[in-house]
């Protein structure tokens, strides 16, 4: 066929490269485009007031007619977080396994777009054609069951993304990794492998699930009363092994938090988990048994205020509360950013009299990602011709880079990107193309999109130093002043303790507008400015601080 | 004599329980008052626009003419930074070794009270008396030289202060731990010890300072061009170790950042860094000079926004610019919250082609705190019939009460304290004593305490929603509207993308007044109200968002 036809490869990121989250990737030959997860990421500090952030698809959006389908590769809120909001701009099938896709359904049903969406569970065996382009899947271990790597094959050859994986190999399900397909696959010669880099700077290989199962297990057998287990709500082999302990030592066990029964419900649905049938009590049942017949699974492991843990740590949670004596087990790391969130809840619990056992101190947590090792294997297995590390910082991803050479794959052949880098293959060759838009689309309460730079410049401002309102109004007949100047303030001082201070503002107001008067100012715009110019300047003096300063001119 | 002329032995705190930071112990017999340590805390991540937070003294201020000095234990900001605050409302003579003194005036000197505030130099082998009370110290090893524990004599026992330590065998000065003194005091029997609890959740010993000598010899060996290292600008031995490198590399040295030029001349000034005399180069020079020659130390290891190191990742520094080649060396472990700031400058700086060297990958840093075995160590030498850990949040300070019964203080003679709770003694027997009242006093520009609960709910509100400022005049004749109502809005929503949403807002605003005048509301609060609640349920139903709303009335 001709070269126009046969079109060319390009792969590109709308996000998840130099950040961790809003996972999502595009493979496009020709007019066919493929995408891999659809994520969201949380709020960067100085997102103020923002809940989640998505990718700009403005791409896809404009070449609607091309997407052939999302591919989840597993539902972790960084790769399927995003879809509600997405699939709204973008109606186009979505391609998961039972488990990712069960998370899914729950999530557009919420987002009354359930029905309206073409939905199609896949597996380890599953073949996907879409268009030019053809879909297989490799199982791999994550922190979550059920997740995949995908393999594309394309007229240019085949592109495999790992998605998140580590090698378990004593995983809790049974499950180990397929590296067999994994090995055929490299066998047969791979163009190009994306893969995750978020511990590309760790060392050695990431330990077994099944080795936080045992030191839970020792936990358990030395627990006198209670025993509280918080942990991410989307680790179910975590929970199954919560679960199993619960059952060697005789506790019935409560599920607490939102996303905990809502992820208990789906994984035990769709057959996950596996609870006996006697062992799930009402958490308003827990005080009715003897404490040493009781565990609770709870969410909160990363000390979130509104969360179920915390406020049994505050005693301020309406079903639990923790007695002296009782053992909690945060099994988590703190991501980081929640290091004194988390160092609080430890804190309120062992004062409450808790025995807590949490990962400064114990080994109640591993990672789901690969390290170097882990890393290493996969890039032998795939033996890629190119490699483009995905799913990390930039030092991550470059670390990522490092390893790759390391295993032979050649400098020129590795593209460290920014989300909207697209990289171009054509003939086996590959370079970089022209960018695609990217960007960060931030979601506060119902607003998508309708908060910016400006308005989070306003927050901060705001935050920093409060603000004071500058009231007056003016005649429209002569510009005499007939009320005012007032000013209000919020977040600036406390104003029994500073009078003296506004006062004194009110007359540098005064004064401004006395001398704009005589100068003849007519524009609002320039009175404004003095006013806001003035009063910065006295207020900077007297407090060193910045107060945004919002003057307001009325006319009757 | 008489147990009323005896009077009892108070031990308490005003800062430094279950938190890092503003650490002040109070060591109180009958009427003479001894004050430990004068720091300040830098502010939580609720504190918005805070600056820095120090301790109430309320009690001491009342108890002004009893307290016969303070007594400062190192040259850390958490142990001598509040003290250009304290010392305006509490003039007492202060003690400090010398280069500990060296940098308390500075700070005075900055605060124009230096000459007004009576200043002790002392020494390992001095002893000091303060009323009823003698103090005698001696040397330990921290992060900063010049560091010291203080035994307090009293007529009730001796009273043993650590101070921040650990113990360092191969310390970079030579100047080991004074064991032998502290085996003597220990001797001569203790009542109470306190002690530093940082990293009582730690096991081990804590590395020795000269561990990172030889990492950053290792990393000069094979740097090709510039190196910058970027550490705590009061870790002198750690900048001696840098400059012990230069001086076995041949490279120039160029200091840059406020604070560690300000260290740094201190320093050398008192003798506590040796500087070669023709190593020093300005940093305008470093260009004139081959690259493989120059070394550049700086601030900035936390990634801080301002620091010089983060200016020079952004290439916004004035004169230093780092290019592809040069080695950074960032000598430190984030600090708790920190650690996505820290990452973002490594990324910043591996954009710009540098080889960075930081804690991730390299053994760049270890602590000044003693860890378990450390710890266990002073116990053992210090031998306490009573313990009070002191320096650390609350499961720190746990933490390091189970080291102390695991060496065999009575769990009965161990009092974990809050800030505030005090402990007194008499006849050699303990009991919590009434409390003292202590508080955070935030900082904020020139503010002392000016900014309390109420502001910083605003200003959290305001950086959540932002605010809706609502005015409108009123006749004073009848009542009826004049002007407005307007409605202002700040970091609520961007205005050209929600015009129709605030014209809405305005109706309902609008219909408010009407119904108001229709029910003849004529207090204003009353106004104000229904104006609140009717706007603030209308922008929830339509956005999700709580902006902070202001309604303001003029009346002409």
């Amino acid at each position: 066929m001709t070269k126009n036809q046969r079109g060319k490869l390009t792969i590109f990121a709308l996000g998840g490269l130099d950040e961790i989250g809003k996972n999502m990737y595009v493979i496009q030959y020709g007019n066919d485009i493929v995408v891999i997860d659809s994520g969201l990421m949380f709020p960067e500090e100085d997102m103020l007031g923002i809940d989640i952030v998505i990718p700009d698809i403005t791409y896809l959006i404009e070449n609607q007619d091309k997407v052939r389908g999302i591919i989840l590769t597993h539902g972790h809120e960084d790769h399927i977080g995003g879809l509600p909001y997405i699939l709204r701009q973008l109606n186009v099938p979505i391609y998961a396994t039972k488990l990712t896709m069960g998370l899914v359904e729950h999530k557009l049903r919420e987002a009354h777009i359930l029905n309206d969406t073409k939905r199609i569970i896949i597996n380890n065996h599953s073949e996907v054609t879409l268009g030019s382009l053809k879909a297989t899947f490799f199982q791999t271990n994550h922190s979550i069951p059920d997740s995949v790597g995908v393999c594309i094959e394309t007229p240019e050859g085949a592109v495999v993304h790992t998605g998140d994986f580590k090698f378990d190999m004593t995983p809790v399900n049974e499950q180990t990794a397929d590296i067999h397909k994994m090995a055929e696959i490299g066998k047969k010669g791979v163009l190009c492998l994306l893969s995750d880099s978020t511990n590309a700077e760790r060392p050695g290989f990431t330990g077994s699930e099944r080795t936080v199962g045992e030191s839970l297990k020792e936990v358990f057998r030395k627990a006198k009363q209670r025993i509280i287990v918080a942990t991410f709500a989307s680790n179910i082999h975590r929970i199954q092994q919560v679960v199993d302990a619960c059952h060697m030592y005789g506790r019935k066990l409560a599920v607490v938090g939102r996303s905990m029964v809502n992820v208990v419900n789906i994984a035990s649905e769709l057959g996950y988990l596996n609870i006996p049938s006697d062992m799930l009590i009402d958490p308003d049942d827990i005080n009715r048994l003897p404490a040493h017949k009781v565990a609770v699974i709870s969410t909160g492991s990363q000390g979130e205020s509104m969360s179920a843990l915390t406020r049994m740590a505050n005693a301020s949670h309406r079903k639990v509360e923790i007695l002296p004596g009782d053992t909690v087990i945060i099994a988590a790391t703190p991501i980081p950013g929640n290091e004194k969130l988390i160092g609080r809840t430890v804190d309120q619990l062992f004062r409450i009299g808790a025995d807590v056992v949490y990962s400064n101190i114990a080994h109640v947590h591993v990672s789901g990602h690969g390290a170097e090792e882990d890393l290493k294997l996969m890039l032998n297995l795939i033996k890629p011709k190119y490699f483009i590390p995905i799913h990390g910082e930039y030092r991550m991803l470059r670390a990522h880079a490092q390893l790759a050479e390391s295993v032979g794959v050649r400098p020129e052949n590795i593209f460290i990107c920014d989300n909207g880098d697209t990289v171009e293959f054509m003939g086996g060759k590959a370079r970089y193309g022209p960018k695609v838009p990217t960007g960060k689309v931030l979601i506060d309460g119902l607003g998508v999109g309708d908060v910016g730079n400006i308005v989070l410049r306003d927050r901060k401002l705001l935050s920093q130093d409060g603000i004071l309102v500058v009231v007056v109004t003016l005649s429209k007949a002569n510009g005499a002043i007939l009320s005012g100047p007032d000013i209000i303030s919020r977040g600036f001082v406390y104003v029994r303790e500073s009078e003296k201070l506004l006062e004194e503002a009110n007359q540098v107001v005064g004064l401004t507008m006395e001398k704009c008067m005589k100068d003849q100012v007519s524009e609002w715009a320039s009175l404004k400015t003095s006013i806001r110019d003035s009063l910065g300047k006295f207020l900077f003096e007297r407090t060193r601080r910045r107060p945004m300063i919002l003057p307001i001119i009325m006319e009757v």
